[in-house]
């Protein structure tokens, strides 16, 4: 084989390596969202404990934290520009709290008992908006959350950057501030 | 140049490329350790809320998070063997929370204020009982923690696994309890 041809398969190998390992939205045929299974591995952004954007409280008796992962591509890529690409993939984790077990005696902790997980993809050919939210029930393909829900609505009136909830996730907020990336109505 | 060096060449610059992208202890001269700046591109462990394993209640008013970390290359080998191998890392992150905040009215949050990180090193060959604890201050090098401090004592006698709180990660206590490799004094 010649010395060129077979660098070049190197080459192509080592490429191919790096695109099977970075996430992408996937989709079933008919449009559901297959579950991004190792998304425990990617950029944890932050978590919160029974966090309510309304003015009632809606815990009543039972607490849970949410964890949020980003694709380590997409996370990347905000680091350089302050904002998401397309295709970045966003996943809220829920997972019930206890505070009593083991040793400990006061605050929270999170438990194995998984909740719910919900995945906010950005796919601009694919959704009016360029985003979409989708709701996981086990590890099953996720039907889109209809665009007429409220999520909808709060995340392009609230989210600091490109409807997402920058706000919240610490070591992102300066970034996107520094960048001049902030959404024009966002009030902190 | 020959063929076959060119290939070890090319097959070199990849083995030194991957080794530095893992992470292992890192010491000054004088033994103290060397930041790792990189965690919060970690693995995510756990977060917590205020948690104290004491019985009379420490937060007096204020309110914070922990975040716990550990490099990729440790999680891997947790996945695997159920324990951790020398050289790992694991990284505990405080952060202050907030209640009320953007449109947040209930629960808590992380805000962009750290209040500290402390570090967790398994290093046989260094630490007499393997692990060692370090405090970090802002991003400077750590001393260790004296092993005559409490968290030592704490940690053998209470940790799920190798004197690490698996208790408190939810995706690797099953693994510890499949793998047959919970502490043999440890009770739930």
């Amino acid at each position: 084989m010649p010395i060129f041809r077979r660098f070049a398969l190197i080459v192509l190998g080592a490429s191919a390596a790096a695109s099977a390992a970075a996430q992408t939205p996937a989709y079933t045929p008919d449009g559901k969202l297959k579950f991004p299974d190792n998304y425990r591995e990617w950029i944890f952004l932050s978590a919160g404990l029974d966090m309510s954007y309304r003015e009632e409280s809606g815990t009543a008796g039972h607490s849970t934290f949410d964890n949020v992962f980003v694709d380590p591509a997409a996370y990347r890529d905000f680091q350089r520009n302050g904002t998401w690409p397309d295709k970045s993939l966003l996943v809220l984790e829920s997972r019930a709290a206890a505070g009593t077990g083991s040793i400990n005696r006061h605050g929270k902790f999170q438990t194995t008992e998984r909740k719910g997980v919900e995945v906010h993809v950005k796919d601009t050919q694919r959704f009016s908006g360029g985003w979409a939210f989708f709701s996981v029930d086990g590890t099953r393909p996720a039907s889109q959350i209809p665009v007429s829900e409220a999520c909808y609505a709060c995340h392009l009136q609230h989210a600091a950057v490109d409807t997402t909830f920058v706000q919240f996730y610490p070591t992102l907020l300066g970034i996107a501030t520094q960048k001049g990336t902030l959404a024009p109505g966002y009030r902190p």
